[in-house]
């Protein structure tokens, strides 16, 4: 350990070099600015590390893919994106989002943190065992696609008709990061889903003078009253049914909710509210955000919603709700347990489309990879990780990982100030350095069979 | 009364040129458009009748008073308006808005139906009766302000600041209309109140990511549980007091709605709408609109209302409420019995800001007035009236009219199809006659005591 880690120290300044030279690539999909030069860049680090390189086209832009099999019983597989987000708004920048600056042991540069800053470790990490040790513990592989900032809509078929190339043992995927304040680093294994759908309720052909709500149906009352009968003050959602799939904890999942902090005071500064949702706090506020499913309206919409009175009568009413959904739950059965459940309150005319789905994705905590995981990131880092079976948030992880038993974890070189997708976005060069260390350990620790 | 009426079918260029001239020359309060040249031709007009003309001044547009003191018993009062909406939009129109055109026996211009047609078939009626019996049988006053079409914001203050400009035993109000399809024409004595109020719910000061939901309150989710309780789908308003000060209907006022006429299936078709609300039909669907009172969601607001999905936990939630009032009901009462009954409920949290308020107000159908004005509107028309008891909207009517007894009538030379407000506004020759006898005929009658 100690010759690998000292490998990647003296090579800091070429890791440092890659990763610069990838920052002062604009790679902005959104825009199709500069995606070409990047995914040259990429496959030639890739190509250099000895790697059988290919592009796999797809209807938008290419997915990079790389492997080094070396006959290994295990396989270890790295998903990165090299694409960006726009860098707007510009003037908030201090520096060049596509120069990048060091600045006090900080890189910034649009893509330093996401997730630039994790693809120069993940063939650093290569390239240093490669230099200790001459061979790798283990076959790896390269997925590294340009449309994840964009929702990645060709992750799924790339998975689906790309099987072979999805043959693993684990993955470690982008994401992760470390706390700014306390410095202990994030390790997560998995993420919720998501089911966003609109509802709709229509009332007359157009919109009417308010008086006549006396005897003509007003679509925003049966959208208020549907509602109601959605979830409880209690919060617990009362669509028949939803929670009968969701997967039960296990008692080391559990337990990774004792890693976790969570700056109680400091958020409800922040965000000026008195209190968290029902009043919770501590354990079962972590449980909460990681584990529980949730019903959220995102957006209400009717009638008149500008300034001062219009007297109207809206002719249609609209919400956006947004479930996110813990392991055992699909998009698919949320859509038909909402379905029956608004038919069942008398809501039949309501129209339900769903606008975005992502299933949950849960690494196994049984297997070993987990372990392996959590012991090398705490070899690298002197304060203890915080575990997290899965973020509140969602991600396309499901695209390449649902149904398969492949276990994922999220570690990365950023921190929780990176302002990901926001002006100055920015790295530590300690947490870079961090990084290299910490995949090459899961490399090592991962070989050991 | 047959010779009145001749009289008047003899002045009918005469009459018709009054309103021509009226018609165009625009009047647009909103855009301070010939106001001033509106206001002196009018008060030529009342001179001409040898009316006492004053203008009171207010803080915005004058208004027209002039009175004919003949020292008789009873005096009647004409309100109406000299000012229009503008004509927006231009493009919809088929002739210059302000350029009376006349086709078929229809009158088309901007302010033609509301309220020009109105000011001269008053004028006009006192005229005749002049013409024909030297002296009219009551005495006259003219109330005409130039700022109905912006809310009447100066109507209360000269009422309170001008009692002995409002000493009358009856008015004559604007408005009024006859149906196109059966020639009937319809009589209301009153309008409903209305009390229209924004509430709010505040949540995190910022807008959030939706995987917060988990432990972050969501206003949105408290607007919506907060206004399903102030209504049931049955349509009673659940707040605790809405409904013990409604003065009920007298057998008298339930007799008028046995004369509306409401084509329910034209209506369904035209809304393209199944049913009214809960059902309602016939008898009991006409007291609905006119008698009781409404709460109805004007606007919502929270969050995300674009296309597409966008994860955000909204920081606050609006909604624009308005309901109508009945007789017995105040806005000053009905925003504390809200604001008690969200208080009751556990939303002491939820704002609650008044936009709006207008007492509603009824005449007593008792009144001799009320028979004279039925029986005159009898004379004039073949087809039977139909009566109200209050309009299903509101007016400024109780600005000047809120706390007297003093009971007003809206009868007029209006359509069901004038278009008010919009483009191409029109009103028939023939009722513009008709109109100018109705109002000949009720100052006949009331002079007879």
């Amino acid at each position: 350990m100690e010759r690998l880690f000292q490998q990647i120290e003296e090579h800091a300044s070429l890791y440092k070099h890659w990763l610069l030279n990838m920052c002062n690539q604009p790679s902005i999909s959104a825009k199709n600015i500069g995606m070409l030069e990047m995914k040259e860049l990429v496959m030639q680090l890739l190509e250099d590390l000895g790697a059988e390189v290919e592009e796999v086209l797809t209807t938008g832009y290419p997915i990079i893919y790389a492997h080094i099999d070396n006959g290994k019983k295990r396989t270890l597989t790295f998903y990165n994106h090299y694409d960006v987000q726009p860098p707007d708004p510009l003037t908030e920048w201090v520096s060049d989002p596509f120069e990048a600056k060091i600045e006090d042991g900080q890189i910034f540069a649009r893509g330093v943190a996401d997730n630039k800053g994790n693809i120069a470790a993940r063939i650093a990490a290569v390239h240093a065992y490669q230099k200790v040790h001459g061979e790798l513990p283990v076959n790896v592989k390269f997925i590294i696609e340009g449309e994840e900032e964009v929702g990645s809509p060709n992750l799924k078929s790339f998975a689906s008709e790309n099987p072979e190339k999805l043959k693993t043992d684990a993955m470690i995927w982008e994401g992760g990061m470390r706390n700014v304040h306390d410095k202990r680093p994030h390790i997560s294994f998995g993420v919720k889903g998501i089911c966003f759908v609109e509802m709709q309720v229509k009332g007359a052909a157009f919109d009417l003078h308010s008086s006549e709500a006396a005897v003509v149906e007003n679509p925003a009352w049966r959208l208020v009253w549907a509602l109601s009968t959605l979830k409880n003050s209690e919060e617990m959602v009362q669509i028949e049914g939803f929670y009968d799939d969701v997967i039960a904890l296990t008692e080391k999942e559990k337990a990774f909710f004792e890693t976790m902090d969570y700056d109680e005071e400091h958020t409800k500064g922040h965000y000026q509210i008195d209190n968290f949702l029902t009043n919770v706090t501590g354990i079962e506020l972590k449980e909460r955000l990681t584990a529980a499913p949730t019903c959220t309206i995102c957006g209400l919409e009717a009638g008149h919603t500008g300034e001062g009175a219009k007297t109207v009568l809206p002719s249609s009413a609209k919400v956006k709700l947004d479930f996110r959904l813990v392991p055992g739950q699909t998009p698919k059965k949320v859509m038909k347990l909402l379905r029956n459940h608004l038919d069942l309150h008398g809501f039949q005319d309501i129209e339900i489309e769903q606008l975005a789905g992502l299933l949950p994705f849960n690494s196994d905590a049984n297997h070993p990879f987990v372990d392996t995981v959590i012991k090398s990131m705490k070899e690298v880092y002197e304060e203890p990780p915080i575990i997290m079976r899965n973020l509140a948030g969602s991600s396309p992880m499901e695209k390449l990982l649902a149904d398969t038993r492949i276990p994922a974890a999220q570690i990365g070189v950023a921190n929780t100030e990176s302002n990901f997708h926001g002006p100055n976005e920015n790295i530590y060069i300690e947490d870079f350095m961090k990084g290299i260390k910490a995949t090459a350990n899961v490399i090592r620790h991962f070989g050991v069979v």
